[in-house]
C-alpha cells in the first residue's frame, strides 16, 4: 500500500492516516480526488419548543436559515475557509420562508407537533423528510460531490435530539440531555422532565427507526438521514456534524449495517449527549474543540482533516522516490 | 466584545473563541489578519545517535532535507493545504549540505557530541543556535509573517527532547521517554538508560535553560527556541508543533514569563512525553490525532484552526446586523 511507503515512520500521521484508508476503501480509489466538497444545512422548527426547553426562540431558525444565505454565518464562514459550498435547504421550517435562488423547498410542514403531547409527525411525514434528505443529495451529484458533511438548523432540536439518543441507545434521558444553546440549571431540569413525558406517551419502539423518527424527530434531523442513506449509496465519505447530525445517523444506521463504514466523526460536541451517540456507532472523532455550534461547522473542520489526508495519500513521495533510507 | 455579539450562541464555538482572543490580545488587534502563514522548519543531527537510540540512521536528516527543499515531505503537502510557506534551515546537519535557494544556511556544527559522554554543545554553541532561531524569523519579517509554526528535523532529536523534559519538569526519564519513530521494547528501554547517562554525566541546571540546551540540546531545539523568543518578540502567534518543538518551549520559556502567552499549542502528540510538556506549560491542545512526525505537520494543522478562529471573528455577521433575535 503507498500509505506504508510515503517518507514517514509507518503510523506517525495517526488518525489521519487511518481516516485516508477508511476513505480510500469507500471510494475503492487508491488516490482520491477532493475537489467538491459540499456541506448540506438542513433546517426545521419543533413543536416541542412550546415546553420552554429552548433559550432562544423559534423564529431564530428561519432568521438565521436568511443569515446562511447571505454568507453571514458560522458555517458560511468555516465552508469558505475550507472550499466547500453550503446547500441550505427548508425541512419544515415553521414559517413560510421568502423564495431565494439558493435556498432548496423541501418543507414537509410547517415544523412538528409537539412530542411532549404526542407524536412529533406522522409516519408518512418521517419517510418523506429522509426522502427529501436523499434527493438533495442526487440532485447535487451532477455537479459534483467528492465529500459531504452534514449540517442543522432549527430551535429546540437537541430536545428532539436527545429523546431519539435516549430511545434508540437505551442511555437515561438525565444522561443524554445537555443545555443546549446555554439554558440554566431549572430550565435543563425542565427539559429532561419533557423529554421523558414524551418517551413515556409515545413509546417509540427502539428496533424501528421510522417509529423513533415520527414520535420524537424533526424534519431536518430526518433528511439529515437521509442526506446521510444517500452518501453510502453513491459511496460518498460523509463528515458528520455533532449532536443533531449524530442523532440523525443513529437513524441512518438503524436501517443497515452498511451505512457504518461511509461515516466519519468530525468533532465530538460540548453537548454531553454526543459521547454517548459516538460511543454507540464505535466512532473516535477527529476533533474535540468544544464546538456545539452545530450547522454544520465541525463537519466543515472535520472535511478540511480529511482532506488533508487524502493529500498526504496523493502528494507525499514514497522513500524510493525520494531516495530517504527505510528504517534500520 | 465584537466576539459576544456574533450570530451563535456565546462559546457555542468552544475553543475556537478562546484561541481568537488571545490571539486579539497578542496582537492588540479586534480584527487581525492572517494572510502571511510561516512555518519554520529547523534541522539539526545528534551525536547520541552513536548509542542506538533511533529506528533510522543519521543519514535521513538530509535526506528529509532535500525532501523539504523539493517539496514531497508530510510538512510542504500541509503547508500547501494550509497555504503557508516552509522557511527551511540547517541548524547543525552532521554533512555539508548542497547549496539551495531555499536552504537557509544557519548551520552551528556538524552535529552535536554524544550527551551520554559530555555535553552536547558548548554554552557558546547553544547561545547561537538560539540566535540563530531568531535571526531566521527577522530575516523572515520583511516578507510578513502574521502567525508562525515551529517544525523540527533530526534523527535522535526525540532522545535530547526528552532528557530536556526530563531536565525542565523534574518527571521522571521512563515517563518522559517514547518510542521516537518506532522502537521496540528493548530500544525503549536503551534509550531510557541513555538519557539517565546523560543527565547523570552533565548534572543540567534545571533554573538555567541555556545549561540545560547545551547539555542535552539539539542544534534545531536551540534554534526553535531562538524562533519562539523571535515570535513573542515581535508579537506574532507561535503555533508550536509536538514534542521537540515543546522541548524547545521549555527552553524559550524559562528565559522570560512574557513568552508564554503566544504560544499555541496545536496538537498533542503521541510522543508520550508531549503530554507532560503541555501540562506544564499550561497549554491545551488544539488537537489529539496521535500525530508523532513533527516536521511541522501538527502546526500546519493547528495554523489552519487558528485562521478559521480570526476569519469567524472578522467575517461572522453580529445578531444586529442579520436581524437575528437574542436569548430570551
Amino acid at each position: 500500500m503507498r500509505q506504508d511507503n510515503l517518507t514517514k515512520p509507518q503510523g506517525s500521521l495517526g488518525q489521519l492516516e487511518s481516516v485516508s484508508i477508511q476513505v480510500v476503501g469507500m471510494k475503492r480509489n487508491s488516490r482520491p480526488r477532493m475537489t467538491h466538497k459540499v456541506i448540506f444545512t438542513l433546517a426545521g422548527d419543533h413543536g416541542v419548543t412550546q415546553e420552554g426547553v429552548s433559550a432562544y426562540p423559534s423564529e431564530v431558525t428561519p432568521q438565521m436559515v436568511y443569515n446562511f444565505l447571505r454568507g453571514g454565518a458560522g458555517i458560511n464562514v468555516l465552508a469558505r475557509h475550507v472550499g466547500a459550498r453550503v446547500v441550505v435547504a427548508d425541512l419544515g421550517v415553521a414559517t413560510k420562508m421568502e423564495e431565494h435562488r439558493s435556498l432548496i423547498d423541501k418543507k414537509v410542514a410547517m415544523g412538528t407537533q409537539n412530542m411532549a403531547k404526542g407524536p412529533a409527525m406522522s409516519r408518512e411525514e418521517a419517510i418523506r423528510s429522509i426522502e427529501a434528505g436523499i434527493e438533495l443529495v442526487e440532485e447535487e451529484l451532477s455537479k459534483g460531490i467528492d465529500i459531504l458533511g452534514t449540517g442543522d438548523m432549527g430551535i429546540g432540536n437537541t430536545t428532539s435530539s436527545s429523546a431519539i439518543t435516549a430511545a434508540l441507545t437505551g442511555v437515561d434521558v438525565a444522561i443524554v440531555t445537555g443545555r443546549g444553546t446555554g439554558l440554566d440549571d431549572e430550565g435543563w431540569r425542565r427539559k429532561v422532565k419533557v423529554i421523558q413525558r414524551a418517551l413515556d406517551i409515545n413509546r417509540p419502539d427502539p428496533r424501528e427507526g421510522i417509529d423513533v423518527l415520527s414520535k420524537l424527530g424533526g424534519f431536518e434531523i430526518g433528511g439529515i438521514a437521509g442526506v446521510i442513506l444517500a452518501g453510502a449509496k453513491y459511496q460518498i465519505p460523509v463528515v458528520i456534524d455533532g449532536f443533531i447530525s449524530g442523532a440523525a445517523a443513529l437513524i441512518a444506521t438503524s436501517f443497515s449495517p452498511k451505512v457504518k463504514p461511509y461515516l466519519i466523526a468530525s468533532h465530538q460536541s460540548a453537548e454531553k449527549g454526543h459521547k454517548i451517540i459516538l460511543e454507540h456507532l464505535g466512532l473516535k472523532p477527529l476533533l474535540n474543540l468544544d464546538l456545539r455550534l452545530g450547522e454544520g461547522t465541525g463537519a466543515a473542520l472535520g472535511i478540511f482533516l480529511v482532506e488533508a489526508s487524502i493529500r498526504i495519500l496523493n502528494e507525499m513521495t514514497t522513500f524510493a522516490e525520494a531516495g530517504v533510507s527505510e528504517k534500520n
